[in-house]
């Protein structure tokens, strides 16, 4: 599944003609991305949209899959970092945004029956779940790499998947996470290739933002954690890993993915690959020192 | 140079004979041990003394070498992290112990004669150095890794050369330090074998501590900063690095070392290897978080 992709297939004109166009003064940035993606304005990924302000990951199940959910993300903070939860049926996210609505603040979400992406041709995407609305849906928004990945450039550690336009390597690991009623999974991480010295100042930067899978969990030997081929990730695109660097992994926000896949909910809805919420939270407020 | 072999041959009754023997009751673990080190009851490493309290590295410099010292410490702080610099001809040094005299608190002391260890046959070697005191020496005391050791073995993280009862092994870099007048040399590093994940871990908590040297410098390829064969070090004991470890290398205290052999003051006293200052200071102390 290649997010890239998906990302240019779902039409965007459903959206533009529901939605209205109204353009607040004084809004943030955040505030504006998330207005132009409501408005239809925007259905392309998130990263580099509304820089300083948190996006988050989202995955939205029936009321009797959030309670197993929900301990499955406290079992396992560093892939499931919970930003926040809504309550059942209310589409609103007040600590994440006051104007936030989860049914059109995405730009494309995908949606899972019995565990696989529904439909074709676009792997079950939508710009829009108003349609697919449930009253005892409830809402999971987890942090995400983009918030750390921004603290990283602003120190002057190189990110190379940023640095070639690609989406983040990502690969499923030996690593198992601690398993909820009918969740388990192994982990999924996100690799950076990085010098030692850039390392050692990405594991200091990244520990200060545990909220947002925090220090790395591995670096190195792939194999070590069950990874064949640095080359072919499970998601997202490849990088090239040069002689004098090492891949450093940090656990990612997928793994919610591969648990709901093998828990096979009747309905499941989650953002697609790099569409991510956009919060009014600020980056560095996610720093714990 | 191997300071295991030093420690066993300075004789100690010169210092039992001029010392009085009073223990005084209510006297912290720090203070016995150096009231004993004072008396001449302990004479060897200082490693496991007085668990919780601050050692420290020592070299004692002339006046007229102390100011481009004390700049060669402020411009390398990873390998020279100043905890206390005396005033001159003062063995006093009262922020780090009340009772401190750096005349005969250190079990064993080197003489350097222009840059050389002066004489033979413990290599300079001294248990007291009151009959070399100058009303020109100033003295510095600089961070050790012991203190960022005991907090490593407080949270799990396994410390190979100290399981093996040796010590560490230490290796000039092809890193340069930043030159100071006089003073100019290349880094000397430590190296503890670890895994990744006790690698992580590490990283994190010696991070805290920047004035025991910190974070890492470097891990992995030993090539990199210039050291060819890792079971060969320049000083210390060689420990063996399994295959599922990559060596983590540690700015070290021995760097000032080389720098006061290259600059080849007439006279210059530091502690024996091992043989730190105890001081009253806590380890948790340093902790800047």
């Amino acid at each position: 599944m290649n997010p890239t992709q998906l990302v240019q297939r779902a039409p965007v004109e459903a959206k533009l003609a529901t939605i209205g166009t109204k353009t607040p003064e004084n809004e943030t940035t955040a505030q504006t991305a998330r207005r132009r993606i409501r408005q239809g304005q925007e259905s392309g990924q998130t990263s580099g949209m509304a820089p300083g302000f948190v996006q988050g990951n989202v995955v939205i199940l029936p009321a009797d899959w959030a309670g197993d959910f929900l301990r499955f993300c406290q079992a396992n903070p560093k892939p499931c970092p919970l930003l926040a939860v809504s309550d059942p049926g209310n589409p609103r996210l007040p600590t994440l945004g006051a104007d936030i609505d989860i049914r059109t603040d995405l730009p494309r979400y995908v949606l899972f029956r019995d565990g696989e992406p529904d439909g074709d041709p676009a792997f079950g995407e939508v710009v829009d779940i108003r349609e697919h609305w449930r009253d005892d849906f409830v809402t999971f928004v987890l942090g995400c790499s983009f918030s750390f990945e921004e603290d990283l450039i602003a120190d002057g550690v190189p990110v190379r998947h940023i640095g070639l336009g690609r989406n983040v390597p990502m690969y499923r690991t030996s690593i198992p996470c601690t398993g909820a009623g009918r969740f388990q999974s192994d982990m999924v991480v996100s690799m950076r290739p990085l010098t030692p010295k850039d390392a050692i100042r990405a594991i200091q930067l990244t520990s200060r933002f545990p909220s947002v899978h925090g220090a790395p969990v591995h670096f190195g030997d792939p194999r070590a954690i069950g990874i064949g081929d640095l080359q072919q990730p499970d998601f997202g695109d490849p990088v090239p890993v040069d002689a004098a660097e090492v891949p450093v992994f940090w656990a990612c926000g997928c793994t919610p993915q591969l648990a709901i896949r093998a828990a096979r909910p009747p309905i499941a809805i989650m953002h697609s690959p790099g569409c991510m919420l956009i919060t009014d939270l600020r980056n560095t407020h996610l720093s714990v020192i």
